[in-house]
């Protein structure tokens, strides 16, 4: 069995490898051709704890994560987890390694296939509301897929805006990085918005003229209760994108939007289901949401690359019997 | 975080430590003060997976279990697993081990506290049906809570009967192991029978005179298909314990026998509900069935003590960042 550390993981995820991953995953989502059981929950006073498990052809796994708000508190990630990587045909344990990375990696990755698939393609600037773990990952990303110059961020805490800067600075060369007051401004100056709040309530201005033609990737809402869009953006939206049909049970982006008749229900596209079917973006301007809650197989596909290059570069920590 | 190898859970376990620890569990869990959600259950074709989340003030845990049959035919355990050991305040994972050894030494003592507690204290035989990992460590445990000179195993195969021999020997002194050809002769010689099959239909003979006076420990089924003791048990007990409540809703060695009638449910102890009043055994010849089905919290308490004592022994490989 082999341990991957975060170090590891930084030496051998390629951006853009996760994300064809990301679309390997989507093709195989609508062949069917995997095993995915709903999701478990429990619910403790600290939190909660999801278990993914899911199951294709070579390789099984189950992510356990727990999100805890008030670790941050106590200057620990509210994220915490683990990716355990099974055979399928033997179910022997042959990889593990930090369910919370693997999340930031393929959530942002997620993203960043909206952002290849849904934006135009001379998109310059991008605006983040949301500076955690996940909003650093997917602003990664998407300068990944856009040759990105402008990203805008906002944090409802200056502090952590600032702090986030300093790291994302660390990472991309050639973008200026901008914090900004408040979410107007920001929806002003960006052709690509991000949203990765855990809020109840939306976090972007209910202004149709302001996000008219602006392309807004959603990953924040996972429950009826969780909601980060206004009105608005649904009554001038060309196109909805839901990353599995999940996200029309589970997350109040889509669930409130559809019963308040804001937008269609039957207008909502489920990206595995169109994705061989999408053109490749050009410069067209389009009102756009892709909204992502995830899955298991996400996981499982990157954690199943993550290893493969482990093993074919000597990286990990082999462990013991 | 710490990974605890095989070879560190050999250095550390200590059968009456383990003992104690599942004690204490029986405790925990008459006070309530823990959460165990329902296991989950995925089938696939080569065999099913469980899920087995628990909580206690301290930590909480998760172990990943795996059963595929076929396994066996390619040299290699049924039996394959993950533990996970976390903070319960944080999240944070703190451990990880084999979920297959955690399995094989918590039932082991399972079953070793039911020889505690509902066998005559001068037992000195017991016999083994069924020669897979669960029965070696049943066998450990019962030659550890009394003071037993024989031992009689039989299996289906000779084969693997004669190399859980060798396998035993090096492990208990002053112990004659005898293998039997049938297990009608295993019940005649032994005080205490273990059965440790997944077998659909009795392992045992069907005969009342032999089973009266017999100490019986099961741990075998945990399904309703799955049956390993004979109606005339049921007509001869003196006293019938499970260890936890979902046994009676779970084995077919619990619900066959209470929907046919061989013995009233109302008789039914559950071990940790009675454990506190239960009395030091004496020399009485009794007939008891011990049942035990097992629950996470086994799980959990055995992986805690093992993962403190590392800590305190310095064992265990440190998981880099």
């Amino acid at each position: 069995m082999l341990y991957i550390s975060n170090k590891d993981l930084e030496k051998i995820v390629v951006l853009d490898d996760i994300m064809d991953c990301i679309e390997k995953a989507f093709e195989i989502y609508k062949s069917k051709n995997f095993q995915m059981p709903d999701r478990m929950h429990v619910d403790r006073k600290e939190g909660t704890i999801l278990y993914m498990p899911c199951f294709t052809e070579t390789v099984s796994g189950t992510k356990i994560v727990s999100t805890f708000p008030d670790n941050i508190n106590n200057g620990i990630s509210s994220i915490q987890g683990t990716m355990i990587l099974n055979k399928s045909k033997t179910g022997e344990p042959i990889a593990m390694m930090d369910g919370a990375m693997i999340t930031a990696y393929r959530t942002g990755a997620v993203g960043g296939v909206g952002v290849r698939h849904t934006t135009r393609e001379n998109c310059t600037s991008v605006g983040l509301v949301g500076t955690g773990v996940q909003g650093f990952y997917q602003v990664l990303y998407a300068c990944q897929a856009r040759a990105i110059k402008h990203v805008y961020i906002f944090d409802l805490s200056r502090k952590r805006a600032d702090q986030f800067k300093e790291r994302l600075l660390l990472k991309l060369d050639g973008v200026q990085i901008h914090i900004v007051d408040n979410t107007h401004d920001l929806v002003k100056a960006s052709d690509i918005i991000i949203t990765a709040t855990p809020s109840e309530s939306p976090v972007l201005p209910d202004d149709k003229e302001l996000l008219k033609g602006k392309h807004v990737i959603a990953i924040g809402s996972y429950k009826l209760a969780m909601r980060e869009l206004p009105q608005s953006l649904y009554e001038v939206l060309d196109d909805l994108y839901i990353d599995t049909e999940f996200a029309a049970e589970e997350s109040g982006d889509i669930i409130v939007p559809v019963r308040e008749g804001w937008f269609n229900g039957e207008r909502i596209k489920v990206f595995g289901q169109v994705f061989s079917e999408l053109k490749k973006p050009g410069s067209e301007t389009r009102t756009t949401l892709f909204k992502s809650v995830g899955m298991s197989l996400f996981d499982l596909l990157v954690a199943e690359v993550i290893y493969n290059k482990a093993v074919e570069k000597g990286l990990g920590q082999k462990l013991g019997e």
